[in-house]
């Protein structure tokens, strides 16, 4: 039969314990979220919610066509304008999510003949877009510079390197001062996911760029994502206008796809809007980070110190966190829960968002039931 | 300098006269929209937006993670329950773009060893799966299952033959019957993108594959957009439910991406109940596109015979295609044009696309605007 190969494949996933479903929530789920990347608590803000409604009574339901065509409207202008602003850079360009996003800018940026320097621990995405581009990969040590330097030094012409800012398993950042002064030792772009970066780090949550002084270089490119701290759906390419234009014209997944929808787009814009207003989210999320490990260290548990708003924390088997976020929910309590092959190192993992909203009492609470509950 | 080498692209793409632009539309457009994939008119239908409002309302702003965390609401499963059933497959599973969907279609079902057949006239979207696929490409002649067939004949073990179902520029159909027969002899898997199919083939939208009796086949597996005929965006994969399930488990675009927002969700959900309440709209857009072509053809005009919405209208050159789309803009019609490198064999046309809610005095004027501008 045509698809029979995918009954066996099904079967060795049940044994090794590696099967996922699909758990659909309700509107207004008990659990205690500590799973999801809303780290602002913005995605059932009442400002960002009448954002994407206004937007599609406004604008319609779907954005209609390629960008190219009748897909962009002069609320995606306006998104892209404040975007680029709000971060620094000179301009921004809206993709339908953080994805194609970073297909986008690996592939327009990485030619045939060029080099591409992509950190090991890079995101599906960026791996995909390296997967996808014309030029040759070469995959380095996981947050350091010198082997992106040593690799960089070895090839002749056009090179990119490709990192996350914050990496979205364990929630370390890049040593971003670092690898931008490697790449210009070798007049090589740096392009930069900032999908757990933006809302959290830099000025009121201006991003891991503008915190490194690196936003609106002209060797720069940065993505971004809205469905993150800004509570929507969506991505975005940010750099000089130069490379935008190019994107325009040379990125497939901008190209071919439809435009981001209105809803979206105006609740991304609502949500931007008021981080502007009350940047003091940015930092709170962090300080409940710190909080969040401090007191999981204390209680004895191996948690990584979090650079940002995600906290890790290691299980001894795949089984153990998936049976170990099993019974945290069970107690009321949503965690995320990582492992192969959605961890690069085979690390199985808790993954533990510190939103900005979170209050000392429900964190008092959280790492209670994670202590509990622990294997 | 790192970025130099675009302002070379650019400047020979300004010389070939194919440089892209965005042109932001206002809210109330006073262009007449035959550019648009919003084939039924349902993107502005009051029930439509009225479904992303509530739904945002509900639901928040964004899914606020991947849907094997957070990311699956009772929303998502609903519509992939009603989304199965009108198209007649057994499970979906919705993506936050069709490029996303079939990214992880053609990924996922076709492992290391396998052959991949692909259509010459295939959509970017299908092309990068393939590119990105561990299993092996074999690009065969537009539309002639002989090719596919003697393609599967030369290979031994898993196969998949991959097509869209409407080709989005000239608008002509896939021969799926005979494609299905192909593969069958093969025992190969189906996988076709209905992303324009979907809403105007079949009996009352329910699109190509159940006009083809193919819906529900435990061999074949259908990609939608809900950005189209549904008038929001998103993607859909249709299939048995082992290759949902498998999906869920292996396609990465699922796994590493934030779900579709919950407006997108609520948009193509009251989209589809609309298309079920009022199955008319399906015909009325196959006889909109008859209508137009035959005026087309008998204002002298190059018109290709539309198999579903899609109307294209060929032109001399590059440059021809943009002055006369140009020039329609001028006068009050948006008319998509599509050039090189978009198009897969170099000509360059106008696509008209049929909506089901044009009246016959805006045809009328559609084609006579059309041929008072032709080059």
């Amino acid at each position: 039969m045509a698809f029979g190969w995918i009954d066996e494949q099904a079967e060795l996933r049940a044994r090794a314990g590696l099967v996922r479903t699909l758990r659909p929530r309700p509107a207004d789920s008990p659990l205690l979220d500590l799973a999801s990347n809303d780290y602002l608590g913005l995605a059932r803000h009442p400002e960002v919610t009448e954002g994407a409604a206004r937007a599609a009574r406004t604008w319609g339901g779907g954005a209609t066509g390629s960008r190219l065509v009748t897909g962009t409207t002069e609320l995606h202008a306006e998104l892209e304008r404040e975007l680029a602003d709000f971060c620094g850079f000179e301009a921004a360009l809206v993709f339908s999510s953080g994805y194609a996003a970073n297909l986008a800018a690996v592939t327009a940026l990485a030619p045939h003949g060029s080099l591409i320097v992509s950190d090991a621990g890079n995101h599906a995405s960026l791996i995909d877009g390296c997967r996808l581009a014309r030029g040759t990969t070469q995959v380095v040590a996981h947050a350091e510079p010198d082997a992106s330097r040593k690799a960089l030094a070895g090839h002749e012409g056009t090179a990119i390197a490709v990192s996350d800012t914050v990496f979205s398993v364990d929630g370390d950042a890049a040593p971003l001062a670092a690898l931008a002064e490697a790449c210009r030792e070798h007049g090589a772009g740096l392009v930069v996911d900032d999908a757990h970066g933006l809302g959290v780090l830099g000025d009121g949550g201006r991003g891991a760029p503008q915190a490194a002084g690196l936003a609106g270089a002209d060797d720069v490119v940065a993505t971004v994502t809205l469905s993150k701290s800004l509570g929507s759906q969506g991505g975005a390419v940010l750099g000089p206008a130069r490379v935008v234009e190019h994107l325009v014209n040379a990125a497939r997944t901008f190209i071919f796809d439809t435009g981001l929808a209105p809803a979206a787009a105006g609740a991304a814009l609502s949500a931007l809007r008021l981080l502007r207003r009350e940047p003091e989210r940015a930092a709170r999320a962090r300080a409940v980070a710190g909080e969040l490990h401090a007191r999981l260290t204390a209680a004895g548990l191996e948690a990584v110190r979090p650079d940002a708003a995600v906290v890790s924390v290691r299980a001894p088997s795949p089984e153990d966190a998936v049976n170990w976020a099993a019974r945290c929910r069970a107690a009321g309590l949503a965690v995320g829960c990582f492992r192969p092959p959605s961890v690069p190192d085979g690390i199985s993992r808790l993954r533990l968002t510190a939103r900005a909203d979170l209050t000392g009492q429900q964190i008092e609470r959280a790492v209670g039931l994670i202590g509990e509950t622990r294997p």
